[in-house]
């Protein structure tokens, strides 16, 4: 089937005389002498608004095609009269593919709430909204590939299916295939428990101490029976990992990425972002612009609690060294007093996982987390500890068995290299760029506790 | 950390007097006044060679440090009198970051089996083969994205956890969170029965009958109990879907796609994939030309099965109209009778999935194969049954409920259009590339029965 998208149509240098357009109706306005049809096909925001005479064969066969039509409008690319639109296209035939009952079609025009659209996730995409999201979605993964292909980083794939919960990183899903009920794991597919991946991180370092710099980009898990609007059971993680690298590299990594990714999205979803900053998130263009026009605050985590301690706010959770970061503290230091993104880095080694680098100060390791407004926590990181006998021993302390780790530690015991890598949760960066504030809404079936449809 | 990648130094314009590479020695010659040492940072197959003179601090520094140990070489980059490389460095200073005990460390310079190196895949990829397995791997996926961002499809994310087995592809496995033993499934996280997805197909129709053009590319699972090469548990599906498209469309989509990926992977893998042909998979390289130098060839499954027929081969499995190709039957059209890459279509829909069109004919259904050399079936496709009621009614005929397919059926309710998709599985894609035979070596971390380590 011969047609033109769009967007292709809408940015066209000349007319054309000849050019098939397909996609579902939007508006529909019968006027004296001719119909008015507003088409979108989802490669673009903007529709294309078609003039169907009447009295014609193309009026004819447009019959009572309305809201939630399929169409085929082939015709004439002219000028338009209209304003906010360069083109129109003339019809000289329509064909209608699906029509859509205007009495059970759901998707009429008035405005829909989110959650009304979350139990029609199957027809969502079809909405202004979500069209946008999802092609926002698509071009910030695009760009996330850009962004490690120029270094030189490989996409690495790891496994999802895992045996090992190394990094205690939350609730893990059970993976069997064993019936309900049935105990015997000497039966299961694996002969042994196995999960559902909460990080690639222990696989990408074995990757990254020879290919020298991966990531990952894939689905991650986590079983948290929380109803809130930042989890969610299943979401997408990018998770890079430099051989030959310390702390410093990584805070420039996780800063370049960030900043790439916004760029691309604001040149290349021009129209989708506005759409958010004009219904959603009023201020959200500003606030992306202004995360490019300066270099992002950096600060050492005893700063920042000093900071957080001085401040006037009453924050639910107080505020001493050894705490770990609530979102309220982090979105304070991002929005309110830095009024910019915040890496916050060498946090006490409490607080942080086993494999984080231990500083010379035996106290504080060379962590790093960066935060923004509106999300908080964006980007979670740390240079690893490449040092054997150190790593054996934190793993001691937190009463737990090297032997358990014996590949990990080999990667210490064979050629070992500093290295460094990062977590980004890739929803919450969505979040960012869109100003959605629940996280059910950027993904386009989410999943959440008791939420299993489509 | 301040270093140049031994690929860009190896294609350096100019000698440099200052540089610094990092990477693991490969090989170390100790000869009279100086030690070669080459060694590889995973940016490409080439190691550098490096002569660090005897007596100075860099040979001091150096120590004992021998295949497998990781190094900073830092000193002048110089024209290489050696033959087979440019340039080679000269070192001034060496920084030994972790040694490798010749004793006990894995790898040493000798060849080792498939089989061996699977049981230590986290050191793999410091190998030649794996190195440039998992190089291509990264490579082949860019130009996947490449590819259909080209073509203005969004990459969408469908969900790995479902609820329902609509495809019924093959054998799910199971995820909960109750305890092993438990019952009772109203604890359970989703209150009903979950899998992981054998295929992101349905989801991604209805993401396609809104953005017009996706494509999903991520992991997928079967819980099928066979150890064989050609079979994982998790691997990397590619599947997109296309509105407003037929079955031509589709095969020109399959055919451009394959191509696209083996042009970018020759031009940009030129090492690597002449590791293989040289190693491997004697002929890969010209096989891959080949398959560039003309069109693939089309044919319906009836003129098919009369080729299998009329063939003086012997096959395992008989043939007739009606039967499933098996493996020996698609790689004799492809290998043999064709020489070349096939697409087999209009296959009767007794074989084939409930929600492929019918045709015409009312016997076969608008589906297609595309066969390779020495895989066999790469990409298996079809146009979707667009028409509600010859949907309901397969549906039926499978003596299965429309009611559990409500949101799928929608699709079809409400502004229904022709389209089309296909799922190509990545594994595949990479030992036609590769010229690798068992899935395990294009996997980095492979999942199989009872196989779950790393």
């Amino acid at each position: 089937m011969q047609r033109t998208l769009i967007i292709d149509a809408l940015n066209a240098e000349k007319a054309r005389n000849d050019i098939t357009l397909c996609g579902w109706v939007r508006t529909r306005r019968d006027a004296k002498g001719f119909s008015f049809v507003e088409i979108n096909d989802g490669s673009c925001l903007a529709n294309m608004q078609c003039i169907v005479d009447e009295g014609t064969e193309a009026h004819a066969a447009l019959g009572e095609a309305n809201t939630g039509a399929a169409l085929a409008v082939s015709g004439e690319l002219v000028a338009s009269p209209g304003k906010g639109q360069k083109w129109e296209v003339r019809a000289k035939g329509v064909t209608v593919f699906g029509l859509a009952d205007p009495e059970s079609f759901p998707l009429q025009k008035k405005r829909h709430t989110d959650e009304f659209l979350r139990g029609i996730a199957h027809l969502r995409a079809r909405t202004n909204k979500y069209g946008a999201a999802f092609r926002i979605r698509s071009e910030a993964g695009r760009a996330v590939h850009d962004f490690f292909h120029g270094r030189r980083f490989a996409w690495v794939h790891t496994p999802v299916l895992t045996g090992s919960d190394c990094e205690g990183a939350g609730e893990m899903f059970r993976v069997t295939t064993l019936a309900p009920g049935e105990k015997n794991t000497d039966g299961d597919f694996f002969n042994r428990p196995c999960n559902l991946t909460v990080s690639g991180q222990l696989e990408a370092e074995a990757l990254a101490l020879g290919l020298g710099r991966v990531y990952t980009f894939g689905p991650t898990f986590r079983a948290e029976n929380s109803n809130t609007p930042r989890h969610a059971a299943e979401f997408w993680m990018i998770e890079p990992e430099m051989a030959f690298a310390d702390l410093t590299d990584l805070m420039e990594l996780g800063e370049s990425l960030t900043r790439h990714v916004i760029e691309h999205v604001l040149s290349h979803c021009e129209a989708d972002v506005k759409l958010f900053d004009n219904f959603v998130d009023k201020g959200l263009l500003e606030r992306l612009h202004g995360m490019l026009r300066q270099p992002f605050a950096r600060v050492p985590y005893a700063e920042a609690i000093h900071i957080l301690e001085d401040s006037d706010k009453e924050f639910a959770f107080p505020v001493t060294f050894g705490v770990d970061l609530q979102t309220e503290h982090e979105r304070y230091l991002a929005e309110e007093h830095f009024q910019r993104p915040v890496i916050v880095y060498d946090y006490p080694k409490e607080i942080k996982a086993f494999y984080m680098r231990l500083n010379d100060d035996n106290e504080t390791v060379a962590a790093m987390d960066m935060l923004v407004p509106r999300i908080g926590e964006l980007i979670g990181g740390s240079q690893r500890e490449e040092r054997l006998d150190r790593l054996e021993a934190r793993i001691r302390e937190l009463g737990q068995k090297p032997e358990d780790y014996w590949w990990y530690l080999d990667l210490r015991r064979f050629g070992s290299v500093p290295h460094a890598g990062f977590g980004l949760g890739f929803e919450r960066l969505l979040m960012l760029l869109t100003g959605i504030t629940n996280i059910r809404d950027v993904i386009p079936f989410p999943r959440t506790p008791g939420n299993l449809e489509f």
